[in-house]
């Protein structure tokens, strides 16, 4: 069977060398190019080790590419860099994933005030399709453009929606208390990212306001049809993979949650809803693109937590573009991705 | 000078190392006596390495530790050991230190409920002075029997107190997002404490009920007169010591809680109120007996984000067992504690 | 296809639950029975939940497990157990893999010295083959009774080899400074294996004598045909997965040993000759069947410096099990193990 | 009594952090200044938040700093800083400790053919003190420059340093697999010491040449009065603090080995021999200046092993630092630094 031919734009970070090693094992899918300014010429497998004898292929050059001739191309670049080359793919009539923030606010200005520039092609914002399957899995399948979503995004989100699209919690004090593992700040040098910095610590960050709370308000605004209100403070895990979402919400209606999710994500193939008390570790989706989600009423009372966790690379990132990928090319959505956590 | 003479019950866990580690420093106290069973004949330093050199003791028996010839005794033993102890020590005129919960809450059927035993010596309950300096100190100095705190409860506690003092939060509806290092759960052989286990992952645990819960509350109702509504989620973070407390709290009147906060602990020797908009890392507090506290109010909306971090063992444990010893016996409040923390 | 029906004897501890994982995405066999005494009748996916939606079966009794109606059977057991229990299988045509380290030792005597035992089925020891494939790959294809190798063996086996096999280096002064992730000591209760007591430090242990010492000898003897004089040092280190062997040896004759080894491995699935000056990290085979060997020769000096890493859960155990029942099952000997490691 | 004024080049770096945590409670010493270009002007608490409430200070240009007015300068700057203003501090009657590498080598091409630069003041190296008092006490005492030792040097050098004085080993073959810490690497901004890629791994690195291999050498040569070959390997541990030293070498001459250590080292006050069969762990010595060593000499052969442990940041650096302080300004050599290591 043809396989269908990919580009990587940006494989460098800690995102694109995950999307790496995905596709290099993907039944389906051949890498076509993956780019990168500053690595053109070297081995993948020379910057990435784990994939020596997997993936033969050096980075190249963007002009040199041929991007072009594939089928579909991802972007794992910084936010503001897919926008300026996407119009010119998707006019070759290649499709494309955006993994970054690019495409993923509808509100102009709303992007624009958070991320601190101007889009450069915002024609593009409305058609693109927010890539959570879960969401807007029909959408995705025939999109042309998708944007991946956030990584807290998609921990908060699956977490929150079941209770937002039936309107049982109250939408205006929702609250994210999110942790994730130190891959999520990216593979840039930075003092703060120091292994002698973050390891054996443990601190909040970005309380004042983090670009990932526009993004799950949107998600959640167009579950309930409501105004949203959401207080979320992410903080960093002295570890390397991993999302934890503990989410808090006021029950306004009676119901029966732990039936509810079931249902809800009974045909879901990367959400498992556990078992009533049951506490998800982040370690059960390490490497994995499932998300795990556990429903608790402290006490009986009003307050409903909910407990997500999914693998930030993953589900959070790479694994989702995989299967946004499969949806849009007409492959099993498993493809690729069904395969357990590495754990312990 | 002479020195006071000093027992510890039970040193062969975390919080026993963690106090033999301070008071083996501590320039007014000696140790007479450190017991343990199953440890008895053993050189301390033999089971605590960092110890060689610096404490000449063995583990004895403890009916051989002639502990009623001490002027104060710390209990450093499973819940439900020392309530069987103590009534005698205190006949013998000995002051006494309980770091595990026996003499925590106040409500003896609450107490028996959420410890699932029968209290050995409920008479001494309510004579018991709750051991928190920030709420207690005067009653700490003349008290025979202290009752010393749970670690995230002087986490919580401290963060949530100038705001229900001052009735400035709806009190029925807080929450307490907690995560601890692996130290909070002891030195007792178990699978779930492994590295294997509990390395590179994180998960909440006892979101059902956990026995810092009522203890809490406690201390709040007391605080602020009314009926306190807790939800309460403890997590574990892959790391050894630390805990960091998020605590959120909806206003309900407007006020500089900066400055509520800066007034509140000013004169409190381990209670630092950092700048607005400050992030505290659990690794500033490594080792030392402070309580870092920032202050949140996310896009300037009702919900106050109080962030609080403390070393588990120190300020949560042993540390805050000395200050109140340091109280007890009339010395410097700050005596053997006045170090900066491990960093990095 | 058929696939071939697979038992697992022993599956709740980390190898175990290795080879679970490994065979759950096995393309060509099945697993019929997992047997556990204590965890008898529960879900495995309960006890590991990587394994939800990925493994429908729960540990069953060995007395109920059928493991006679399987193709091959593993025991991932203490030692000592499976040697009691194969002679059985054997004679119903059931063919055995042991990742324990019953019949690793060709010479009685020395096995029964070294794990303070006797020996069940001594009559056994000498037909079993030893399952390192790069030393018997012909063996293992019709062997019925297969000893996996030590991790640490695996590691320090690989890396001294061709250099033995080609008598280029002094037999009596080879030093194996190795270190091990924590997973290798297993998923037993421990104080010493507790987070609290092995995170974020590094020690030595077993100096004065340590089991798999005599099977790197055993098999650096069959190799070169000399004897073999080994000092072997084992260190713990503060992470879960992967071992490090730092191997150094005299040379006695001049070689391009970097060429030696490319060649002598040429045709190895799992063992990969980096470029020289390389420094393979653990994290490059995380997950993964790979052996990864860098040479140095510091100074140009006589003194070789060998660097090998291997997963201790992997190659180092289950996954160089699955490798030897490919070999035995004449399936392709990369099947259900061609994958890249976890990085980061 | 008047306190001696002390002044810090460079402290923004981990060994300047720790430098500043220990002269922060140092009973006889105030800090007098602190430099650093890039942070003048920042309250030195403000980058190291456990200095909060402990030291009243801002960092200030060089030029402003008015050192000329301390008693004592430490330079904890990168190599090749000291060694341009050392001389003119030592004109102005300025005593001054160098944590570099500037005037570590006494010889002079040896020195810039590892440190790729052209020494600035060549006269002041005869005259530089080897800071390592168990080596040069008495020299240090009466010392205006002294050069303080590399970490791993301190290790090696420790564990060899009986057995080379009384030329007991071949001194042709030593073997130091030495393992550090992250913190060894230091604060600056690089991909390679970022969490995600440190941590949860383990590789060895500078195979081919590490700096600290010639000063090893000169140590062990000066005590042996021998030529001396050394293979040193050093290792990155997914951890913050410490290093351990595995030291190999070949025993020539009969010698009971562990009463030699214990001669050797009886009145050293940061040097601990433990007992035979001993495995020190790096905590042990976590933010302490203590050196464990352990001896063993497996199975009864000639290859004896020494295991060191150090905290690089303490006796490896900063705390070796303020020992040579000690003796310099005439206080007790264990002033400010006689307290237990952090264990847990």
């Amino acid at each position: 069977m043809a396989r269908f031919r990919i580009g990587v734009v940006g494989g460098t970070g800690y995102t694109g060398a995950e999307l790496l090693r995905l596709l290099s094992v993907h039944p389906s899918v051949e890498l076509g190019a993956i780019t990168s300014r500053s690595e053109a010429g070297r081995a993948v497998a020379d910057l990435f080790p784990n994939l020596r004898g997997k993936l033969d292929l050096s980075f190249s050059r963007p002009d040199e590419a041929r991007l072009h001739a594939c089928d579909l191309v991802f972007f794992a670049t910084p936010n503001g860099t897919a926008m300026k080359q996407v119009p010119e793919l998707l006019a070759a009539g290649v499709r494309v994933i955006d993994l970054a923030a690019d495409f993923r606010i509808k509100d102009l200005d709303l992007w624009e005030r958070w991320y601190g520039m101007t889009h450069a092609c915002p024609q593009l914002v409305a058609e693109a399709v927010y890539g959570l399957p879960e969401l807007n899995r029909e959408a995705i399948r025939s999109a042309r453009l998708v944007a991946n979503p956030g990584c807290y995004v998609t921990a908060a989100t699956l977490g929150f929606l079941p209770l937002l699209k039936n309107r049982l919690v109250a939408a205006e004090s929702l609250i994210a208390d999110c942790k994730s593992g130190v891959s999520g700040a990216g593979r840039g040098a930075s003092v703060a990212m120091l292994m002698g910095e973050v390891g054996e610590s443990f601190k909040a960050y970005g309380v004042a306001g983090h670009r990932h709370l526009p993004e799950i308000v949107q998600n959640l605004q167009l579950a309930t049809g409501q105004e949203v209100g959401l207080t979320f403070v992410p903080h960093l895990l002295p570890m390397i993979r991993g999302i934890h979402a503990t989410l808090y919400a006021r029950m306004t209606a009676d119901s029966d949650v732990q039936h509810l999710f079931e249902d809800y994500y009974a045909d879901e193939p990367f959400v498992d809803v556990m078992p009533a008390g049951s506490h998800p570790e982040t370690r059960s989706v390490r490497g994995s693109n499932e998300c795990r989600i556990a429903l608790h009423r402290p006490q009986g009372g009003d307050t409903l937590v909910v407990l997500a966790v999914i693998d930030n690379l993953v589900k959070g990132a790479a694994g989702q573009a995989v299967q946004n990928m499969n949806l849009m090319l007409g492959l099993d959505e498993r493809s690729g991705l069904d395969v357990p956590a590495l754990l312990p």
